[in-house]
Protein backbone atom coordinates (compact mmCIF):
# COMPACT_ATOMS: atom_id res chain seq x y z
CA UNK A 1 0.00 0.00 0.00
CA UNK A 2 1.54 3.50 -1.13
CA UNK A 3 0.86 6.71 0.55
CA UNK A 4 1.86 8.67 -2.18
CA UNK A 5 -1.43 10.39 -2.91
CA UNK A 6 -2.40 11.05 0.46
CA UNK A 7 -1.23 12.48 3.73
CA UNK A 8 -2.48 13.08 7.18
CA UNK A 9 -5.20 15.56 6.69
CA UNK A 10 -6.32 18.55 9.08
CA UNK A 11 -2.69 19.13 10.39
CA UNK A 12 -1.68 22.15 12.37
CA UNK A 13 0.63 24.78 10.94
CA UNK A 14 3.36 23.55 13.37
CA UNK A 15 3.55 20.41 11.27
CA UNK A 16 3.63 22.48 7.98
CA UNK A 17 7.32 22.47 6.80
CA UNK A 18 8.14 19.85 4.46
CA UNK A 19 11.39 18.39 6.22
CA UNK A 20 8.05 17.86 9.07
CA UNK A 21 6.00 16.41 6.24
CA UNK A 22 9.21 13.75 5.07
CA UNK A 23 9.58 12.50 8.40
CA UNK A 24 6.08 12.03 8.88
CA UNK A 25 5.23 10.37 6.11
CA UNK A 26 8.06 8.12 7.06
CA UNK A 27 6.30 7.23 9.92
CA UNK A 28 3.37 6.73 8.73
CA UNK A 29 4.96 4.43 6.49
CA UNK A 30 7.12 2.84 8.46
CA UNK A 31 3.83 1.67 10.17
CA UNK A 32 2.25 0.42 7.12
CA UNK A 33 5.46 -1.76 6.20
CA UNK A 34 5.04 -3.43 9.61
CA UNK A 35 1.28 -3.93 8.97
CA UNK A 36 2.36 -5.34 5.92
CA UNK A 37 4.78 -7.24 7.36
CA UNK A 38 1.77 -9.23 9.32
CA UNK A 39 2.56 -7.51 12.85
CA UNK A 40 -0.86 -7.13 14.74
CA UNK A 41 -1.79 -3.59 16.14
CA UNK A 42 -1.30 -5.60 20.02
CA UNK A 43 2.62 -5.97 18.84
CA UNK A 44 2.86 -2.36 16.75
CA UNK A 45 4.82 -0.21 19.87
CA UNK A 46 6.44 3.23 19.66
CA UNK A 47 10.12 1.48 19.56
CA UNK A 48 9.48 -0.47 17.12
CA UNK A 49 7.71 1.94 14.69
CA UNK A 50 10.82 4.40 15.49
CA UNK A 51 13.07 1.81 14.59
CA UNK A 52 11.40 0.93 11.24
CA UNK A 53 11.24 4.80 10.27
CA UNK A 54 14.63 5.30 11.31
CA UNK A 55 13.77 8.13 13.70
CA UNK A 56 13.73 8.40 17.67
CA UNK A 57 11.11 7.64 19.98
CA UNK A 58 10.59 11.38 20.80
CA UNK A 59 10.05 12.63 17.18
CA UNK A 60 7.38 10.17 17.36
CA UNK A 61 6.08 12.17 20.49
CA UNK A 62 6.17 15.44 19.28
CA UNK A 63 3.63 14.47 16.78
CA UNK A 64 1.25 12.03 18.17
CA UNK A 65 0.31 11.56 21.70
CA UNK A 66 0.58 7.76 21.59
CA UNK A 67 0.17 4.92 19.31
CA UNK A 68 -3.65 5.28 18.86
CA UNK A 69 -3.60 8.64 17.56
CA UNK A 70 -0.43 7.39 15.41
CA UNK A 71 -2.45 4.40 14.39
CA UNK A 72 -5.99 6.50 12.98
CA UNK A 73 -3.55 8.94 10.85
CA UNK A 74 -1.89 5.45 9.66
CA UNK A 75 -5.70 4.36 8.79
CA UNK A 76 -6.66 8.03 7.20
CA UNK A 77 -3.69 8.88 5.06
CA UNK A 78 -4.34 4.89 3.58
CA UNK A 79 -7.88 5.78 2.49
CA UNK A 80 -8.47 8.42 -0.38
CA UNK A 81 -9.36 11.58 0.75
CA UNK A 82 -12.72 13.05 1.22
CA UNK A 83 -13.92 14.90 -1.64
CA UNK A 84 -14.38 18.39 -2.77
CA UNK A 85 -18.49 19.31 -2.66
CA UNK A 86 -19.75 21.03 -5.93
CA UNK A 87 -21.92 22.62 -3.67
CA UNK A 88 -24.83 23.03 -6.43
CA UNK A 89 -27.50 20.87 -5.16
CA UNK A 90 -28.34 18.82 -2.15
CA UNK A 91 -28.32 15.91 -4.18
CA UNK A 92 -25.16 16.67 -5.94
CA UNK A 93 -23.54 16.56 -2.75
CA UNK A 94 -24.65 13.93 -1.63
CA UNK A 95 -23.86 11.92 -4.75
CA UNK A 96 -20.53 13.25 -4.15
CA UNK A 97 -20.47 11.75 -0.73
CA UNK A 98 -21.63 8.63 -1.18
CA UNK A 99 -19.13 8.13 -4.32
CA UNK A 100 -16.25 8.71 -2.31
CA UNK A 101 -17.65 6.12 0.13
CA UNK A 102 -17.76 3.67 -2.68
CA UNK A 103 -14.29 4.30 -3.62
CA UNK A 104 -13.02 3.70 -0.16
CA UNK A 105 -14.95 0.64 0.00
CA UNK A 106 -13.08 -0.19 -3.01
CA UNK A 107 -9.43 0.53 -1.70
CA UNK A 108 -10.27 -1.21 1.37
CA UNK A 109 -11.28 -4.42 -0.71
CA UNK A 110 -8.26 -4.04 -3.05
CA UNK A 111 -6.19 -4.37 -0.26
CA UNK A 112 -6.27 -7.59 2.67
CA UNK A 113 -4.05 -5.49 5.08
CA UNK A 114 -6.90 -2.78 5.78
CA UNK A 115 -9.13 -5.30 5.59
CA UNK A 116 -7.83 -6.90 8.63
CA UNK A 117 -6.41 -3.88 10.04
CA UNK A 118 -10.19 -2.66 10.09
CA UNK A 119 -11.18 -5.59 11.71
CA UNK A 120 -8.57 -5.43 14.82
CA UNK A 121 -8.94 -1.61 15.36
CA UNK A 122 -12.52 -2.58 15.76
CA UNK A 123 -11.35 -5.21 18.67
CA UNK A 124 -9.43 -2.05 19.98
CA UNK A 125 -12.07 0.31 21.68
CA UNK A 126 -9.16 2.86 22.30
CA UNK A 127 -8.29 3.20 18.86
CA UNK A 128 -11.66 2.50 17.82
CA UNK A 129 -12.91 5.71 19.77
CA UNK A 130 -10.01 7.70 18.45
CA UNK A 131 -11.14 6.73 14.94
CA UNK A 132 -14.55 7.45 15.33
CA UNK A 133 -13.78 10.95 16.50
CA UNK A 134 -11.64 12.27 14.44
CA UNK A 135 -12.55 10.10 11.60
CA UNK A 136 -15.83 8.98 11.35
CA UNK A 137 -17.82 11.28 13.25
CA UNK A 138 -16.55 14.56 10.72
CA UNK A 139 -17.51 12.60 7.66
CA UNK A 140 -20.43 11.85 9.29
CA UNK A 141 -21.32 16.05 10.47
CA UNK A 142 -20.31 16.84 6.99
CA UNK A 143 -23.47 14.85 5.29
CA UNK A 144 -25.67 16.63 7.72
CA UNK A 145 -24.85 19.91 6.53
CA UNK A 146 -25.25 19.05 3.00
CA UNK A 147 -28.85 17.85 4.50
CA UNK A 148 -29.77 20.57 6.85
CA UNK A 149 -28.66 23.06 3.83
CA UNK A 150 -31.35 20.71 1.28
CA UNK A 151 -33.57 20.82 4.05
CA UNK A 152 -33.15 24.74 3.99
CA UNK A 153 -34.05 24.81 0.27
CA UNK A 154 -36.42 22.77 -0.05
CA UNK A 155 -35.06 19.95 -1.63
CA UNK A 156 -35.57 17.86 1.35
CA UNK A 157 -38.88 16.75 3.11
CA UNK A 158 -39.11 19.34 6.24
CA UNK A 159 -40.97 16.92 8.55
CA UNK A 160 -38.19 14.40 8.29
CA UNK A 161 -35.33 14.06 11.84
CA UNK A 162 -31.75 14.56 9.83
CA UNK A 163 -30.14 11.64 11.69
CA UNK A 164 -32.56 9.38 10.26
CA UNK A 165 -32.05 11.11 6.60
CA UNK A 166 -28.70 10.51 6.43
CA UNK A 167 -28.83 7.28 7.52
CA UNK A 168 -31.35 6.86 4.40
CA UNK A 169 -28.71 7.90 1.99
CA UNK A 170 -25.25 6.91 3.59
CA UNK A 171 -26.75 3.47 4.72
CA UNK A 172 -27.29 1.88 1.65
CA UNK A 173 -23.90 2.48 0.47
CA UNK A 174 -22.14 1.68 3.78
CA UNK A 175 -23.76 -1.65 3.88
CA UNK A 176 -22.26 -2.32 0.48
CA UNK A 177 -18.91 -0.89 1.02
CA UNK A 178 -17.96 -2.01 4.74
CA UNK A 179 -20.58 -5.05 5.28
CA UNK A 180 -21.08 -7.08 2.77
CA UNK A 181 -17.62 -7.88 0.62
CA UNK A 182 -18.79 -9.98 -1.74
CA UNK A 183 -21.50 -7.40 -3.16
CA UNK A 184 -20.77 -5.17 -6.28
CA UNK A 185 -19.84 -1.60 -6.34
CA UNK A 186 -20.62 -0.56 -9.74
CA UNK A 187 -19.78 2.78 -11.36
CA UNK A 188 -23.28 4.89 -10.67
CA UNK A 189 -24.35 3.26 -7.40
CA UNK A 190 -23.69 6.61 -5.66
CA UNK A 191 -26.83 7.99 -7.98
CA UNK A 192 -29.05 5.80 -8.01
CA UNK A 193 -28.73 5.35 -3.95
CA UNK A 194 -29.53 8.71 -3.72
CA UNK A 195 -32.25 9.41 -6.44
CA UNK A 196 -34.06 6.60 -5.12
CA UNK A 197 -34.01 7.38 -1.11
CA UNK A 198 -35.42 10.71 -2.70
CA UNK A 199 -37.93 9.32 -4.89
CA UNK A 200 -39.28 6.20 -2.48
CA UNK A 201 -39.53 2.82 -3.81
CA UNK A 202 -43.75 2.93 -3.63
CA UNK A 203 -45.35 2.43 -7.10
CA UNK A 204 -45.75 5.76 -8.66
CA UNK A 205 -49.97 4.85 -9.12
CA UNK A 206 -51.04 2.59 -5.94
CA UNK A 207 -51.86 -0.94 -6.14
CA UNK A 208 -55.64 -1.00 -7.83
CA UNK A 209 -56.06 2.81 -7.44
CA UNK B 1 -24.53 -14.15 28.62
CA UNK B 2 -26.86 -16.92 28.74
CA UNK B 3 -27.93 -19.34 25.83
CA UNK B 4 -31.41 -20.19 27.65
CA UNK B 5 -33.78 -18.97 25.37
CA UNK B 6 -32.30 -19.86 21.77
CA UNK B 7 -30.59 -23.19 20.21
CA UNK B 8 -29.03 -23.26 16.84
CA UNK B 9 -32.25 -23.46 14.22
CA UNK B 10 -32.29 -25.44 11.47
CA UNK B 11 -30.74 -28.64 12.96
CA UNK B 12 -31.75 -32.39 11.29
CA UNK B 13 -33.86 -34.48 13.09
CA UNK B 14 -31.09 -36.99 13.99
CA UNK B 15 -29.43 -33.93 16.12
CA UNK B 16 -33.29 -33.35 17.84
CA UNK B 17 -33.46 -35.85 20.33
CA UNK B 18 -33.62 -34.40 24.06
CA UNK B 19 -30.64 -35.96 25.29
CA UNK B 20 -28.44 -34.77 22.45
CA UNK B 21 -29.84 -31.32 22.74
CA UNK B 22 -28.80 -31.01 26.10
CA UNK B 23 -25.20 -31.78 24.93
CA UNK B 24 -25.27 -29.87 22.36
CA UNK B 25 -26.32 -26.80 24.42
CA UNK B 26 -23.55 -27.59 27.14
CA UNK B 27 -20.82 -27.97 24.50
CA UNK B 28 -22.29 -24.09 23.19
CA UNK B 29 -22.07 -22.85 26.23
CA UNK B 30 -18.56 -24.39 27.13
CA UNK B 31 -17.41 -22.04 23.77
CA UNK B 32 -19.09 -18.59 25.46
CA UNK B 33 -17.43 -19.63 28.25
CA UNK B 34 -14.40 -19.75 27.47
CA UNK B 35 -15.16 -16.26 24.98
CA UNK B 36 -16.41 -14.45 28.38
CA UNK B 37 -12.96 -15.94 30.22
CA UNK B 38 -11.34 -13.53 27.00
CA UNK B 39 -10.01 -16.75 25.61
CA UNK B 40 -9.50 -15.38 22.03
CA UNK B 41 -10.98 -17.01 18.55
CA UNK B 42 -7.19 -17.90 18.11
CA UNK B 43 -6.49 -19.65 21.47
CA UNK B 44 -10.07 -21.78 21.00
CA UNK B 45 -9.31 -25.36 19.84
CA UNK B 46 -11.94 -28.36 20.19
CA UNK B 47 -9.43 -30.07 22.88
CA UNK B 48 -10.39 -27.16 25.23
CA UNK B 49 -13.98 -26.76 24.68
CA UNK B 50 -13.97 -30.59 25.14
CA UNK B 51 -12.97 -30.15 28.68
CA UNK B 52 -14.79 -27.24 29.31
CA UNK B 53 -18.14 -28.78 28.24
CA UNK B 54 -17.01 -32.00 30.08
CA UNK B 55 -18.06 -34.00 26.65
CA UNK B 56 -14.89 -35.85 24.83
CA UNK B 57 -13.53 -34.49 21.35
CA UNK B 58 -15.43 -37.11 19.54
CA UNK B 59 -18.88 -35.93 20.55
CA UNK B 60 -18.15 -32.36 18.97
CA UNK B 61 -17.16 -33.78 15.97
CA UNK B 62 -20.26 -35.91 15.66
CA UNK B 63 -21.56 -32.56 15.56
CA UNK B 64 -19.68 -29.94 13.84
CA UNK B 65 -16.73 -30.34 11.03
CA UNK B 66 -14.59 -28.13 12.97
CA UNK B 67 -14.26 -24.75 15.27
CA UNK B 68 -15.40 -22.67 12.25
CA UNK B 69 -18.73 -24.60 11.97
CA UNK B 70 -19.15 -24.33 15.69
CA UNK B 71 -18.18 -21.09 16.17
CA UNK B 72 -21.04 -19.74 13.68
CA UNK B 73 -23.86 -22.09 16.05
CA UNK B 74 -22.65 -19.92 19.30
CA UNK B 75 -22.97 -16.55 17.33
CA UNK B 76 -26.34 -17.83 16.06
CA UNK B 77 -27.42 -19.13 19.51
CA UNK B 78 -26.38 -15.90 21.64
CA UNK B 79 -28.69 -13.87 19.05
CA UNK B 80 -32.35 -13.47 19.45
CA UNK B 81 -33.75 -16.07 16.81
CA UNK B 82 -34.74 -14.88 13.51
CA UNK B 83 -38.65 -13.73 13.24
CA UNK B 84 -41.77 -15.15 11.83
CA UNK B 85 -43.52 -12.98 9.25
CA UNK B 86 -46.89 -11.54 9.93
CA UNK B 87 -47.14 -11.70 5.62
CA UNK B 88 -49.69 -9.44 5.84
CA UNK B 89 -47.80 -7.02 3.72
CA UNK B 90 -44.34 -6.67 1.99
CA UNK B 91 -44.61 -3.06 4.25
CA UNK B 92 -45.45 -5.47 7.49
CA UNK B 93 -42.69 -7.97 6.90
CA UNK B 94 -40.21 -5.72 6.24
CA UNK B 95 -40.89 -3.67 9.21
CA UNK B 96 -40.56 -7.21 11.49
CA UNK B 97 -37.55 -7.97 9.38
CA UNK B 98 -36.11 -4.62 10.57
CA UNK B 99 -37.42 -4.63 13.74
CA UNK B 100 -35.09 -8.31 14.63
CA UNK B 101 -32.15 -6.66 13.04
CA UNK B 102 -33.07 -3.41 15.75
CA UNK B 103 -33.16 -6.28 18.59
CA UNK B 104 -30.22 -8.36 17.64
CA UNK B 105 -27.98 -5.07 17.99
CA UNK B 106 -29.09 -4.13 21.23
CA UNK B 107 -28.44 -7.64 22.46
CA UNK B 108 -25.01 -7.06 20.58
CA UNK B 109 -24.55 -3.73 22.27
CA UNK B 110 -25.40 -5.00 25.85
CA UNK B 111 -22.64 -7.80 25.42
CA UNK B 112 -18.87 -6.44 25.12
CA UNK B 113 -18.23 -10.19 24.49
CA UNK B 114 -20.46 -10.00 21.66
CA UNK B 115 -18.91 -7.00 20.25
CA UNK B 116 -15.60 -8.23 20.51
CA UNK B 117 -16.52 -11.94 19.23
CA UNK B 118 -18.06 -10.06 16.23
CA UNK B 119 -14.64 -8.32 15.53
CA UNK B 120 -12.33 -10.89 15.40
CA UNK B 121 -14.84 -13.15 13.95
CA UNK B 122 -14.11 -10.52 10.50
CA UNK B 123 -10.63 -10.79 11.27
CA UNK B 124 -10.79 -15.18 10.59
CA UNK B 125 -11.67 -14.77 7.03
CA UNK B 126 -12.71 -18.66 7.08
CA UNK B 127 -14.99 -18.28 9.97
CA UNK B 128 -16.09 -15.07 8.59
CA UNK B 129 -16.95 -17.38 5.55
CA UNK B 130 -18.97 -20.01 7.18
CA UNK B 131 -20.60 -17.27 8.97
CA UNK B 132 -21.56 -15.57 5.80
CA UNK B 133 -22.69 -18.88 4.53
CA UNK B 134 -25.01 -20.02 6.63
CA UNK B 135 -26.50 -16.81 9.07
CA UNK B 136 -26.25 -13.37 6.50
CA UNK B 137 -26.76 -14.82 3.21
CA UNK B 138 -30.16 -16.68 4.13
CA UNK B 139 -31.11 -13.54 6.04
CA UNK B 140 -30.23 -11.47 2.83
CA UNK B 141 -32.59 -14.25 0.24
CA UNK B 142 -35.65 -13.93 3.28
CA UNK B 143 -35.39 -9.87 2.74
CA UNK B 144 -35.39 -10.58 -0.87
CA UNK B 145 -38.02 -12.63 -0.95
CA UNK B 146 -40.16 -10.23 0.72
CA UNK B 147 -39.12 -7.95 -1.91
CA UNK B 148 -39.86 -10.36 -4.92
CA UNK B 149 -43.76 -10.63 -3.90
CA UNK B 150 -43.94 -6.95 -3.20
CA UNK B 151 -42.90 -6.49 -6.77
CA UNK B 152 -45.53 -9.28 -7.89
CA UNK B 153 -48.03 -7.83 -5.32
CA UNK B 154 -47.58 -3.84 -6.75
CA UNK B 155 -46.51 -2.65 -3.24
CA UNK B 156 -42.66 -1.87 -5.18
CA UNK B 157 -41.97 0.09 -7.59
CA UNK B 158 -41.45 -2.52 -10.30
CA UNK B 159 -38.44 -0.82 -12.22
CA UNK B 160 -35.83 -1.08 -9.46
CA UNK B 161 -33.29 -3.77 -9.17
CA UNK B 162 -33.84 -5.92 -5.93
CA UNK B 163 -30.86 -5.93 -4.56
CA UNK B 164 -30.61 -2.26 -4.44
CA UNK B 165 -33.98 -2.09 -2.83
CA UNK B 166 -33.29 -4.53 -0.39
CA UNK B 167 -30.39 -2.20 0.90
CA UNK B 168 -32.45 0.99 0.47
CA UNK B 169 -34.33 -1.06 3.62
CA UNK B 170 -31.94 -2.59 5.60
CA UNK B 171 -28.75 -0.32 5.24
CA UNK B 172 -29.94 2.70 7.35
CA UNK B 173 -30.96 0.05 10.04
CA UNK B 174 -27.70 -2.41 9.76
CA UNK B 175 -25.51 1.15 9.99
CA UNK B 176 -27.29 2.11 12.99
CA UNK B 177 -26.72 -1.22 14.59
CA UNK B 178 -23.85 -2.71 13.13
CA UNK B 179 -21.47 0.12 12.43
CA UNK B 180 -22.60 3.20 15.01
CA UNK B 181 -22.12 2.05 18.73
CA UNK B 182 -23.24 5.21 19.14
CA UNK B 183 -26.23 5.82 17.75
CA UNK B 184 -29.78 4.95 18.99
CA UNK B 185 -31.79 2.12 18.06
CA UNK B 186 -35.00 3.56 19.85
CA UNK B 187 -38.25 1.97 19.13
CA UNK B 188 -40.63 2.55 16.10
CA UNK B 189 -36.97 2.96 14.31
CA UNK B 190 -38.35 0.24 11.66
CA UNK B 191 -41.35 1.51 10.77
CA UNK B 192 -40.30 5.21 10.43
CA UNK B 193 -37.16 3.45 7.96
CA UNK B 194 -39.57 1.37 5.76
CA UNK B 195 -42.03 4.13 5.22
CA UNK B 196 -39.39 6.65 4.36
CA UNK B 197 -37.90 4.14 2.08
CA UNK B 198 -41.24 3.82 0.47
CA UNK B 199 -42.61 7.50 0.34
CA UNK B 200 -39.19 9.00 -0.54
CA UNK B 201 -37.11 12.09 0.94
CA UNK B 202 -38.35 13.96 -1.63
CA UNK B 203 -40.57 17.40 -0.27
CA UNK B 204 -44.32 16.10 -2.02
CA UNK B 205 -44.31 19.58 -3.46
CA UNK B 206 -41.30 20.39 -5.46
CA UNK B 207 -39.37 23.66 -4.87
CA UNK B 208 -40.93 26.75 -6.36
CA UNK B 209 -43.56 24.30 -7.73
Amino acid sequence: MSLADSRPQQRGPARGRPRSEAVERAILEGVMKLLEDGVSLAELSIERIARTAGVGKATIYRRWSGKEELFVDVMRAAEPPDPELPGTSMRDDLVVLLESMRLRGLANRSSAIMHNVHAQMKSSPKIWAAYNTSVIRPRRERGLEILRRGQRDGELRSDIDLELANDMFVGPMLVRAVLRPDMELPEGLAERIVDTALAGLRPVSPPGG
